[in-house]
């Protein structure tokens, strides 16, 4: 195995742990920014270290079509590419491939698809997936899957599983060890305990630095995501990490690392900077509501990033009213350290064993909701 | 006279000068980023200090429309809400009055108009401009005048230009004398020298912490220009900073300087960062050209921006094509950098009398165009 992990502590089923990779260590549980196009859209790359960020996520799908794998290979790699010297996790492209594409179509040994930006022929496999992500420098290599939407009837999510775990041989085949750099099987099975439990043996059977909880986050809400969860990581061998790929909102994470998972990725926090939504101890925020106009308190109190540190929110609100770039940049930023402020307040809570307290003030504060009205 | 200015050197035509205001000191010539709606579009305040701007542009028009001035004035001032403690400079509001809202009438008293943004009507008048602009907190007040468009006949010019004149001194009756604020007035006169003798006169009359030149930059071309600056500025007061309104492009700027000219401002940096224009001692590159897409190299060899120092052109090509907000963020960043070491470059040949060496340079490098194509 090329990536060493190691659960520091572990409190009821959380854990508290370090990723060390070539570029340098992960403390989980982590958050991971989603930086699509090699870019975290609006931040520059050392503001987005400034938030606590070690890791960042490039999406293969938009990389492979924009500017291209060989590309950012002849540039030195993604990191030297986007200044950004600190561990990143590639996806394999599949997951996109289903959702942003044009006539796709799905074979045992691929999926051929056409680009939503000018609709070129690409073909995609899990050989040419881990190729691509090799070529990007990636730490952390996903392998291809497939993903089902739910609710999905059990036949078809088996069948799909079947294809995804050889796959996931294929995937592990084509990936070249290297130190520092390593790949993680994707579990899935939807909603069905007794597939993802057959989805974890074939994983750790091939054998990977890390496991994710694929399959979750495509619309069937909380409750049953949690279902999944309440199962799942412990169906993953205890002592690599595992990642919940796709997730989520903040009170989706809290329940995602009460339940044992170690990573997360999602773009809440960058998309919503660019549609004036705010994360806070007390909830979101619309900053473009009219009762911020004349507001000169920050928009959170004790939140130590620039937005919150330098501006009011009638600042803030302003700026969107006249679609001012600096909004964008800000919420942003904002969002960002609001997750990784979070995921310290996990981390520590599981140190000092006090997850429980940490949980309670979590959603005590966050039913609050926002600060009275001036 | 409640703004100090000193000159420190003069060099042929050209000064070395230093401008003293409340909030810091403006060393001439300067070059004035345009921080339009409070804000300079796509840059923190922070990184356009660090560019070493030491004063803001700030509009008028734009802020009594969004967010209103009472509100600026009621969250401590401009500097205040934008997190600028530097200098600001503010316009009257009546050059985009005219140029930007709609259904506007001009008379003695002022102008009447609505509102680009939502039809709303206002009226603009000396007395209120001046008001306006101190409740922004502006340390240079301008005064309102009105701007003709070049070319005009003489006695249209002519009944301008002595309007504008009982406007200055309208505008110089309303202004409240402050410590470390000032008022500018602005000579007008098309390019007519006498009428711009008669301006400047009228001006001195009343007496200003500064004069501007103003009616240039309006579509006369850079010859009309010149010939204009090959007088205007030696009808103004030595031992006040001379400001002209709205200039320019780089080559603009080295010979208004050459012609006895301190300060500039132009929305030509930003607005170019936000349609792929980057300004280089080889002149502008436009970085969304083909040519760029595989170009390891800095945007610009020797410049320590962040975009030179971190990136290659091809990653900035790529932001480009891609449309990412961290395009224009790096490219206005370049751009106003660009600006600053123009001046900063312009400053150091007037103290060490090698401004014939520089300009000259300067030509030289501009005629070169962009390095070769890889």
């Amino acid at each position: 195995m090329s990536l060493k992990f190691e659960v520091l502590k572990t409190h009821g089923k959380s854990r508290r742990g370090k990723l060390y990779t070539k570029h340098g260590i992960i403390n989980t549980p982590a958050f991971m920014p989603v930086g699509t196009c090699a870019t975290v859209k609006a931040m520059m790359p050392e503001s987005v270290a400034s938030t606590g960020a070690e890791i960042l996520l490039g999406n293969t799908y938009h990389l492979m079509l924009r500017p291209g794998a060989d590309l950012v290979a002849k540039m030195g790699g993604l990191h030297k590419f986007m200044n950004w010297d600190k561990p990143i996790l590639t996806d394999s492209g599949g997951f996109q491939v289903m959702s942003l594409s044009g006539l796709r179509k799905i074979k045992e040994e691929g999926v051929s698809f056409s680009s939503h930006v000018d609709g070129k022929k690409f073909f995609l496999s899990p050989e040419e997936s881990i190729k691509i992500q090799h070529k990007l420098d990636s730490n952390i290599t996903m392998c291809m899957d497939e993903c089902v939407k739910l609710p999905a009837p059990y036949n078809k999510v088996k069948q799909s599983v079947e294809m995804s775990m050889r796959w996931a041989k294929r995937s592990r085949d084509a990936f070249v060890d290297r130190d520092g750099y390593g790949i993680f099987g994707i579990q899935q099975g939807g909603d069905y305990e007794d597939l993802r439990a057959y989805s974890a043996q074939k994983l750790v059977d091939i054998g990977f630095d890390g496991y994710a909880i694929g399959g979750l986050a495509v619309g069937e809400g909380q409750e049953t995501m949690f279902k999944v969860l309440d199962y799942a990581p412990s169906q993953l061998p205890e002592n690599k990490p595992r990642y919940l790929m796709g997730v989520g909102r903040p009170d989706d994470i809290v329940g995602a690392v009460l339940r044992g998972v170690d990573m997360f990725d999602c773009v809440m926090p960058t998309r919503s900077g660019r549609t004036s939504q705010a994360f806070t101890a007390r909830g979101t925020i619309n900053i473009r509501n009219a009762r911020h106009r004349e507001d000169p308190r920050p928009l959170e109190e004790g939140c130590d990033c620039p937005l919150c540190k330098n501006y009011t929110r009638a600042y803030i609100h302003h700026l969107q009213k006249c679609n001012e770039v600096l909004a964008v940049m800000l919420l942003t930023w904002h969002n960002i350290r609001y997750y990784q402020r979070l995921m310290q307040g996990l981390r520590d809570a599981i140190e000092n064993e006090t997850l429980k307290e940490f949980v309670e003030n979590f959603y005590t504060n966050q039913a609050l909701g926002d600060i009275e009205e001036i």
